[in-house]
Parts: C-alpha cells; sequence; structure tokens
C-alpha cells in the first residue's frame, strides 16, 4: 500500500520533470540539480563556480531548504538572481516546486541555472526534477565509506565533486578506495576534487559544466 | 492528499513507537535514538560511548542503513552486539524496524540500546522509534549555520554534541552564534564538544547519559 502511493507520487512528479525538460531543452539552458549532505558545502561550490563561468554565461540559482533564506542571500549579494523554495519540512525538492520557481526567471535570458537541492544523500536522488544533470558533492570530512552507504546517489550523478579537498591531511579519508568504489557504481562518471572556498580544482569542473552548458545551447537552438 | 497520507504514516509508526516505549520501559533499558549528517561521526561516537560505558552497562547497538553492514561490523569488532536493519532506500528508521530489532535482543540483560540513525539531518526528526531519548551529532566541518536550516532536528534532541571539536582552527565555524542559535530553538539542550577518534570531551558526554541510564533503570525496576 505505502509502495504503491510512494509510486503514484513518484510517476506525478516525473511526468512534471518531463515537462520541465522540453521547457529548458526549448530555451537552451542547462539546469543542474546540485545534490549533498548538509555542509558539504553546496553554496560555497556554487559561489565558486559562478565566479569562474559568469563572464561567458548568464546565470540564476535557484535554492532549496527546509527553513531559512540565508543561501538565496549570500548568492545575491554575489550579483546572481537567486529564487528560494523552502520544502517546509519536506527532505527534497519536487518537479513543481521548480516549475514555480522558474516560472519567476527569464528563461531565454539564462544559459544555466543552478539549483541546490536540499542537504540529503538519500532523498532528492529519487526525484526527477526535469534537470539536465545530477551531481553531487561529496566533503572529504564526511569520509571515503559513503559510496557504500548510500549508493543510489553516486550512480544518478553525472559528476562528482570532492569538496575540502585541501583538508585531506587533516581526516583519514582513502582517495583510493573511494574513487574504487565511486567507479564500481558508476563506470564513468568524473570525480572533481576541489576548495571551493579557496578555489582549488574549480577550473576542471567548470571545463566540464561549460563544454556541456555549451551542448545544451546547442541543441535548443536547432 | 498527499498531507493526509503522511499523517496516517506517521500515526501508525507513533502508535507502534508508543508500544515499543513501554517495552523498553519495563525492562528498565534506555534507548537512545542517534542522529546526524553522514559522515558526521555517529559510528566513531558510539565506538568512544561505548568505551567510556562499557563497564557499568550491557550495551547492544541497532545500525539503521540505507545499504552495507559496515558500521554494525565496527560495533561488533568491539565485542558488542550490533543488529543491522537496511532500510532499502528510506531515509529514516521506523519503530517497526526498531522492534523487529530488539525481538532479536535480550532486554533484560540490557541497559543502553544505541539506534544509529540513517544519516540525514531531516526525516528521522518526524518519527518517533520509541526511544527514551533523541540526541543528536553536529560535525564541525558541516558549519555552524546548520541549525537555522534544519531546526526540527534541533527542537527534537534531548542533547547535542559537536563531534571533530579538534578540527575547530580548520574551518570557519563560529561556536558562539551556533550556541546561541541552538538555544533560541531549544532552551536548555546541554551541547557537548567532543572529538569521537581522539576523545576529547567524551567523558562528560558519557556522563550526562550514564544518568539517564540509571533514572531509567530506577524507574523500569519499580
Amino acid at each position: 500500500m505505502k509502495v504503491d502511493i510512494e509510486k503514484r507520487i513518484l510517476a506525478v512528479n516525473d511526468e512534471l520533470a518531463g515537462s520541465n525538460r522540453e521547457l529548458f531543452a526549448r530555451h537552451g539552458v542547462f539546469v543542474l540539480d546540485l545534490m549533498a549532505s548538509p555542509g558539504a558545502g553546496k553554496t560555497a561550490t556554487i559561489l565558486a563556480t559562478i565566479d569562474a563561468l559568469r563572464d561567458r554565461y548568464a546565470i540564476a540559482v535557484i535554492e532549496g531548504d527546509i527553513a531559512s533564506k540565508v543561501d538565496a542571500e549570500k548568492v545575491r549579494a554575489h550579483g546572481i538572481p537567486a529564487v528560494q523554495i523552502n520544502t517546509g519540512g519536506a527532505c527534497h525538492l519536487e518537479s513543481a516546486m521548480i516549475r514555480r520557481a522558474v516560472d519567476t526567471l527569464d528563461l531565454d535570458a539564462l544559459d544555466l541555472i543552478i539549483i541546490e537541492n536540499v542537504g540529503n544523500l538519500v532523498c532528492p536522488s529519487d526525484f526527477d526534477l526535469g534537470e539536465t544533470a545530477k551531481v553531487m558533492i561529496l566533503s572529504v570530512p564526511e569520509g571515503h565509506d559513503k559510496p557504500y552507504k548510500y549508493p543510489n546517489i553516486f550512480q544518478v550523478s553525472e559528476a562528482v565533486i570532492l569538496n575540502k579537498y585541501d583538508t585531506m591531511g587533516v581526516f583519514d579519508f582513502d582517495e583510493e578506495e573511494f574513487r574504487e568504489v565511486v567507479k564500481s557504481l558508476n563506470g564513468q562518471v568524473p570525480v572533481f576534487p576541489i576548495s571551493a572556498t579557496k578555489g582549488d580544482g574549480v577550473s576542471a569542473w567548470a571545463e566540464w559544466l561549460a563544454a556541456r552548458i555549451d551542448a545544451a545551447k546547442g541543441e535548443g537552438s536547432e
């Protein structure tokens, strides 16, 4: 019974996600669904990504949170439009929330929308928002064993950002084991070690994203 | 409609949680529901707590995970009985899962059961398991702003453990602001700074827990 209900909720979500995806493709906008644990550095990574790409692309951000609007304020202080979604307790964003947020943006004027999902390694991986790609961040202090425990999010992500890489010396993080387990879960997925607050490694991640944005623009203008 | 379904799921869960609570009280067992983000150090804190209290109390652990059994194996290697629950994708434990796990333990021989909930700052805070107390861990690398974003878990916790306190110098963590926000959410809740892997601060937390265990034993034997 409960499983049936969950399936129905997911089916309704997926239908609207498909409609979102068509809308984004029609406008040639690349939409990134960024997922991570609380405190892994999602907002810091978004700010670093904006700094790397703002001269080339028009960017907006959709901030998902259980409560508060502190992240949207940080992004706006960076001179980038930000729409705050408060989920009111829900542990993930859904496609209907994204649609309402997107309806406040001018898609023709944008190349990239970054969605900051709710801090959570579980629920966001189950929900299609209509994004062009899901990407996840793991931070070094969380430990290299996380792919064993939260395999699904590693499987649905098209890139894995390994943040707080500058603290590698402080924590007992086995990068080789981490990369092996990630590879076993999701073959060729790229892993980008970065320090979002210091900027190290951000350009490799940003260039991967830029190539994907260019591809989405090409398809949208056809 | 969706809200009604969620209410019904919660009502079923809460009814069995009440039954669990009576069972634990009857046997004088203190049951701790330990909640935190992925990688905040739940298992390390459990191992440190076991080391501090194993001479005084008979302890068992229930390990909740989406997948894998690595944490249960770590606890068993420490010489303590551990029951692994795999939620099969669910982002939190429920009272029925706890009841099935508890039925494999000899409650009369135990003083303390520690439940390691799924790594998540959202879902576990909504589900009563019948535990004697919920306690949460925040780790320093997650940042001092987490109470703004995940207020509910701070409100339902009877103690807050601040783990990885030894990395305070590495991260931009404002302890004063953190304590103020926690206080505004949950008046007199104690905050215990610890380093679970190094042992610093563990004894203050363990003595708080010991006093609560003694109180539960006293009530159980009446």
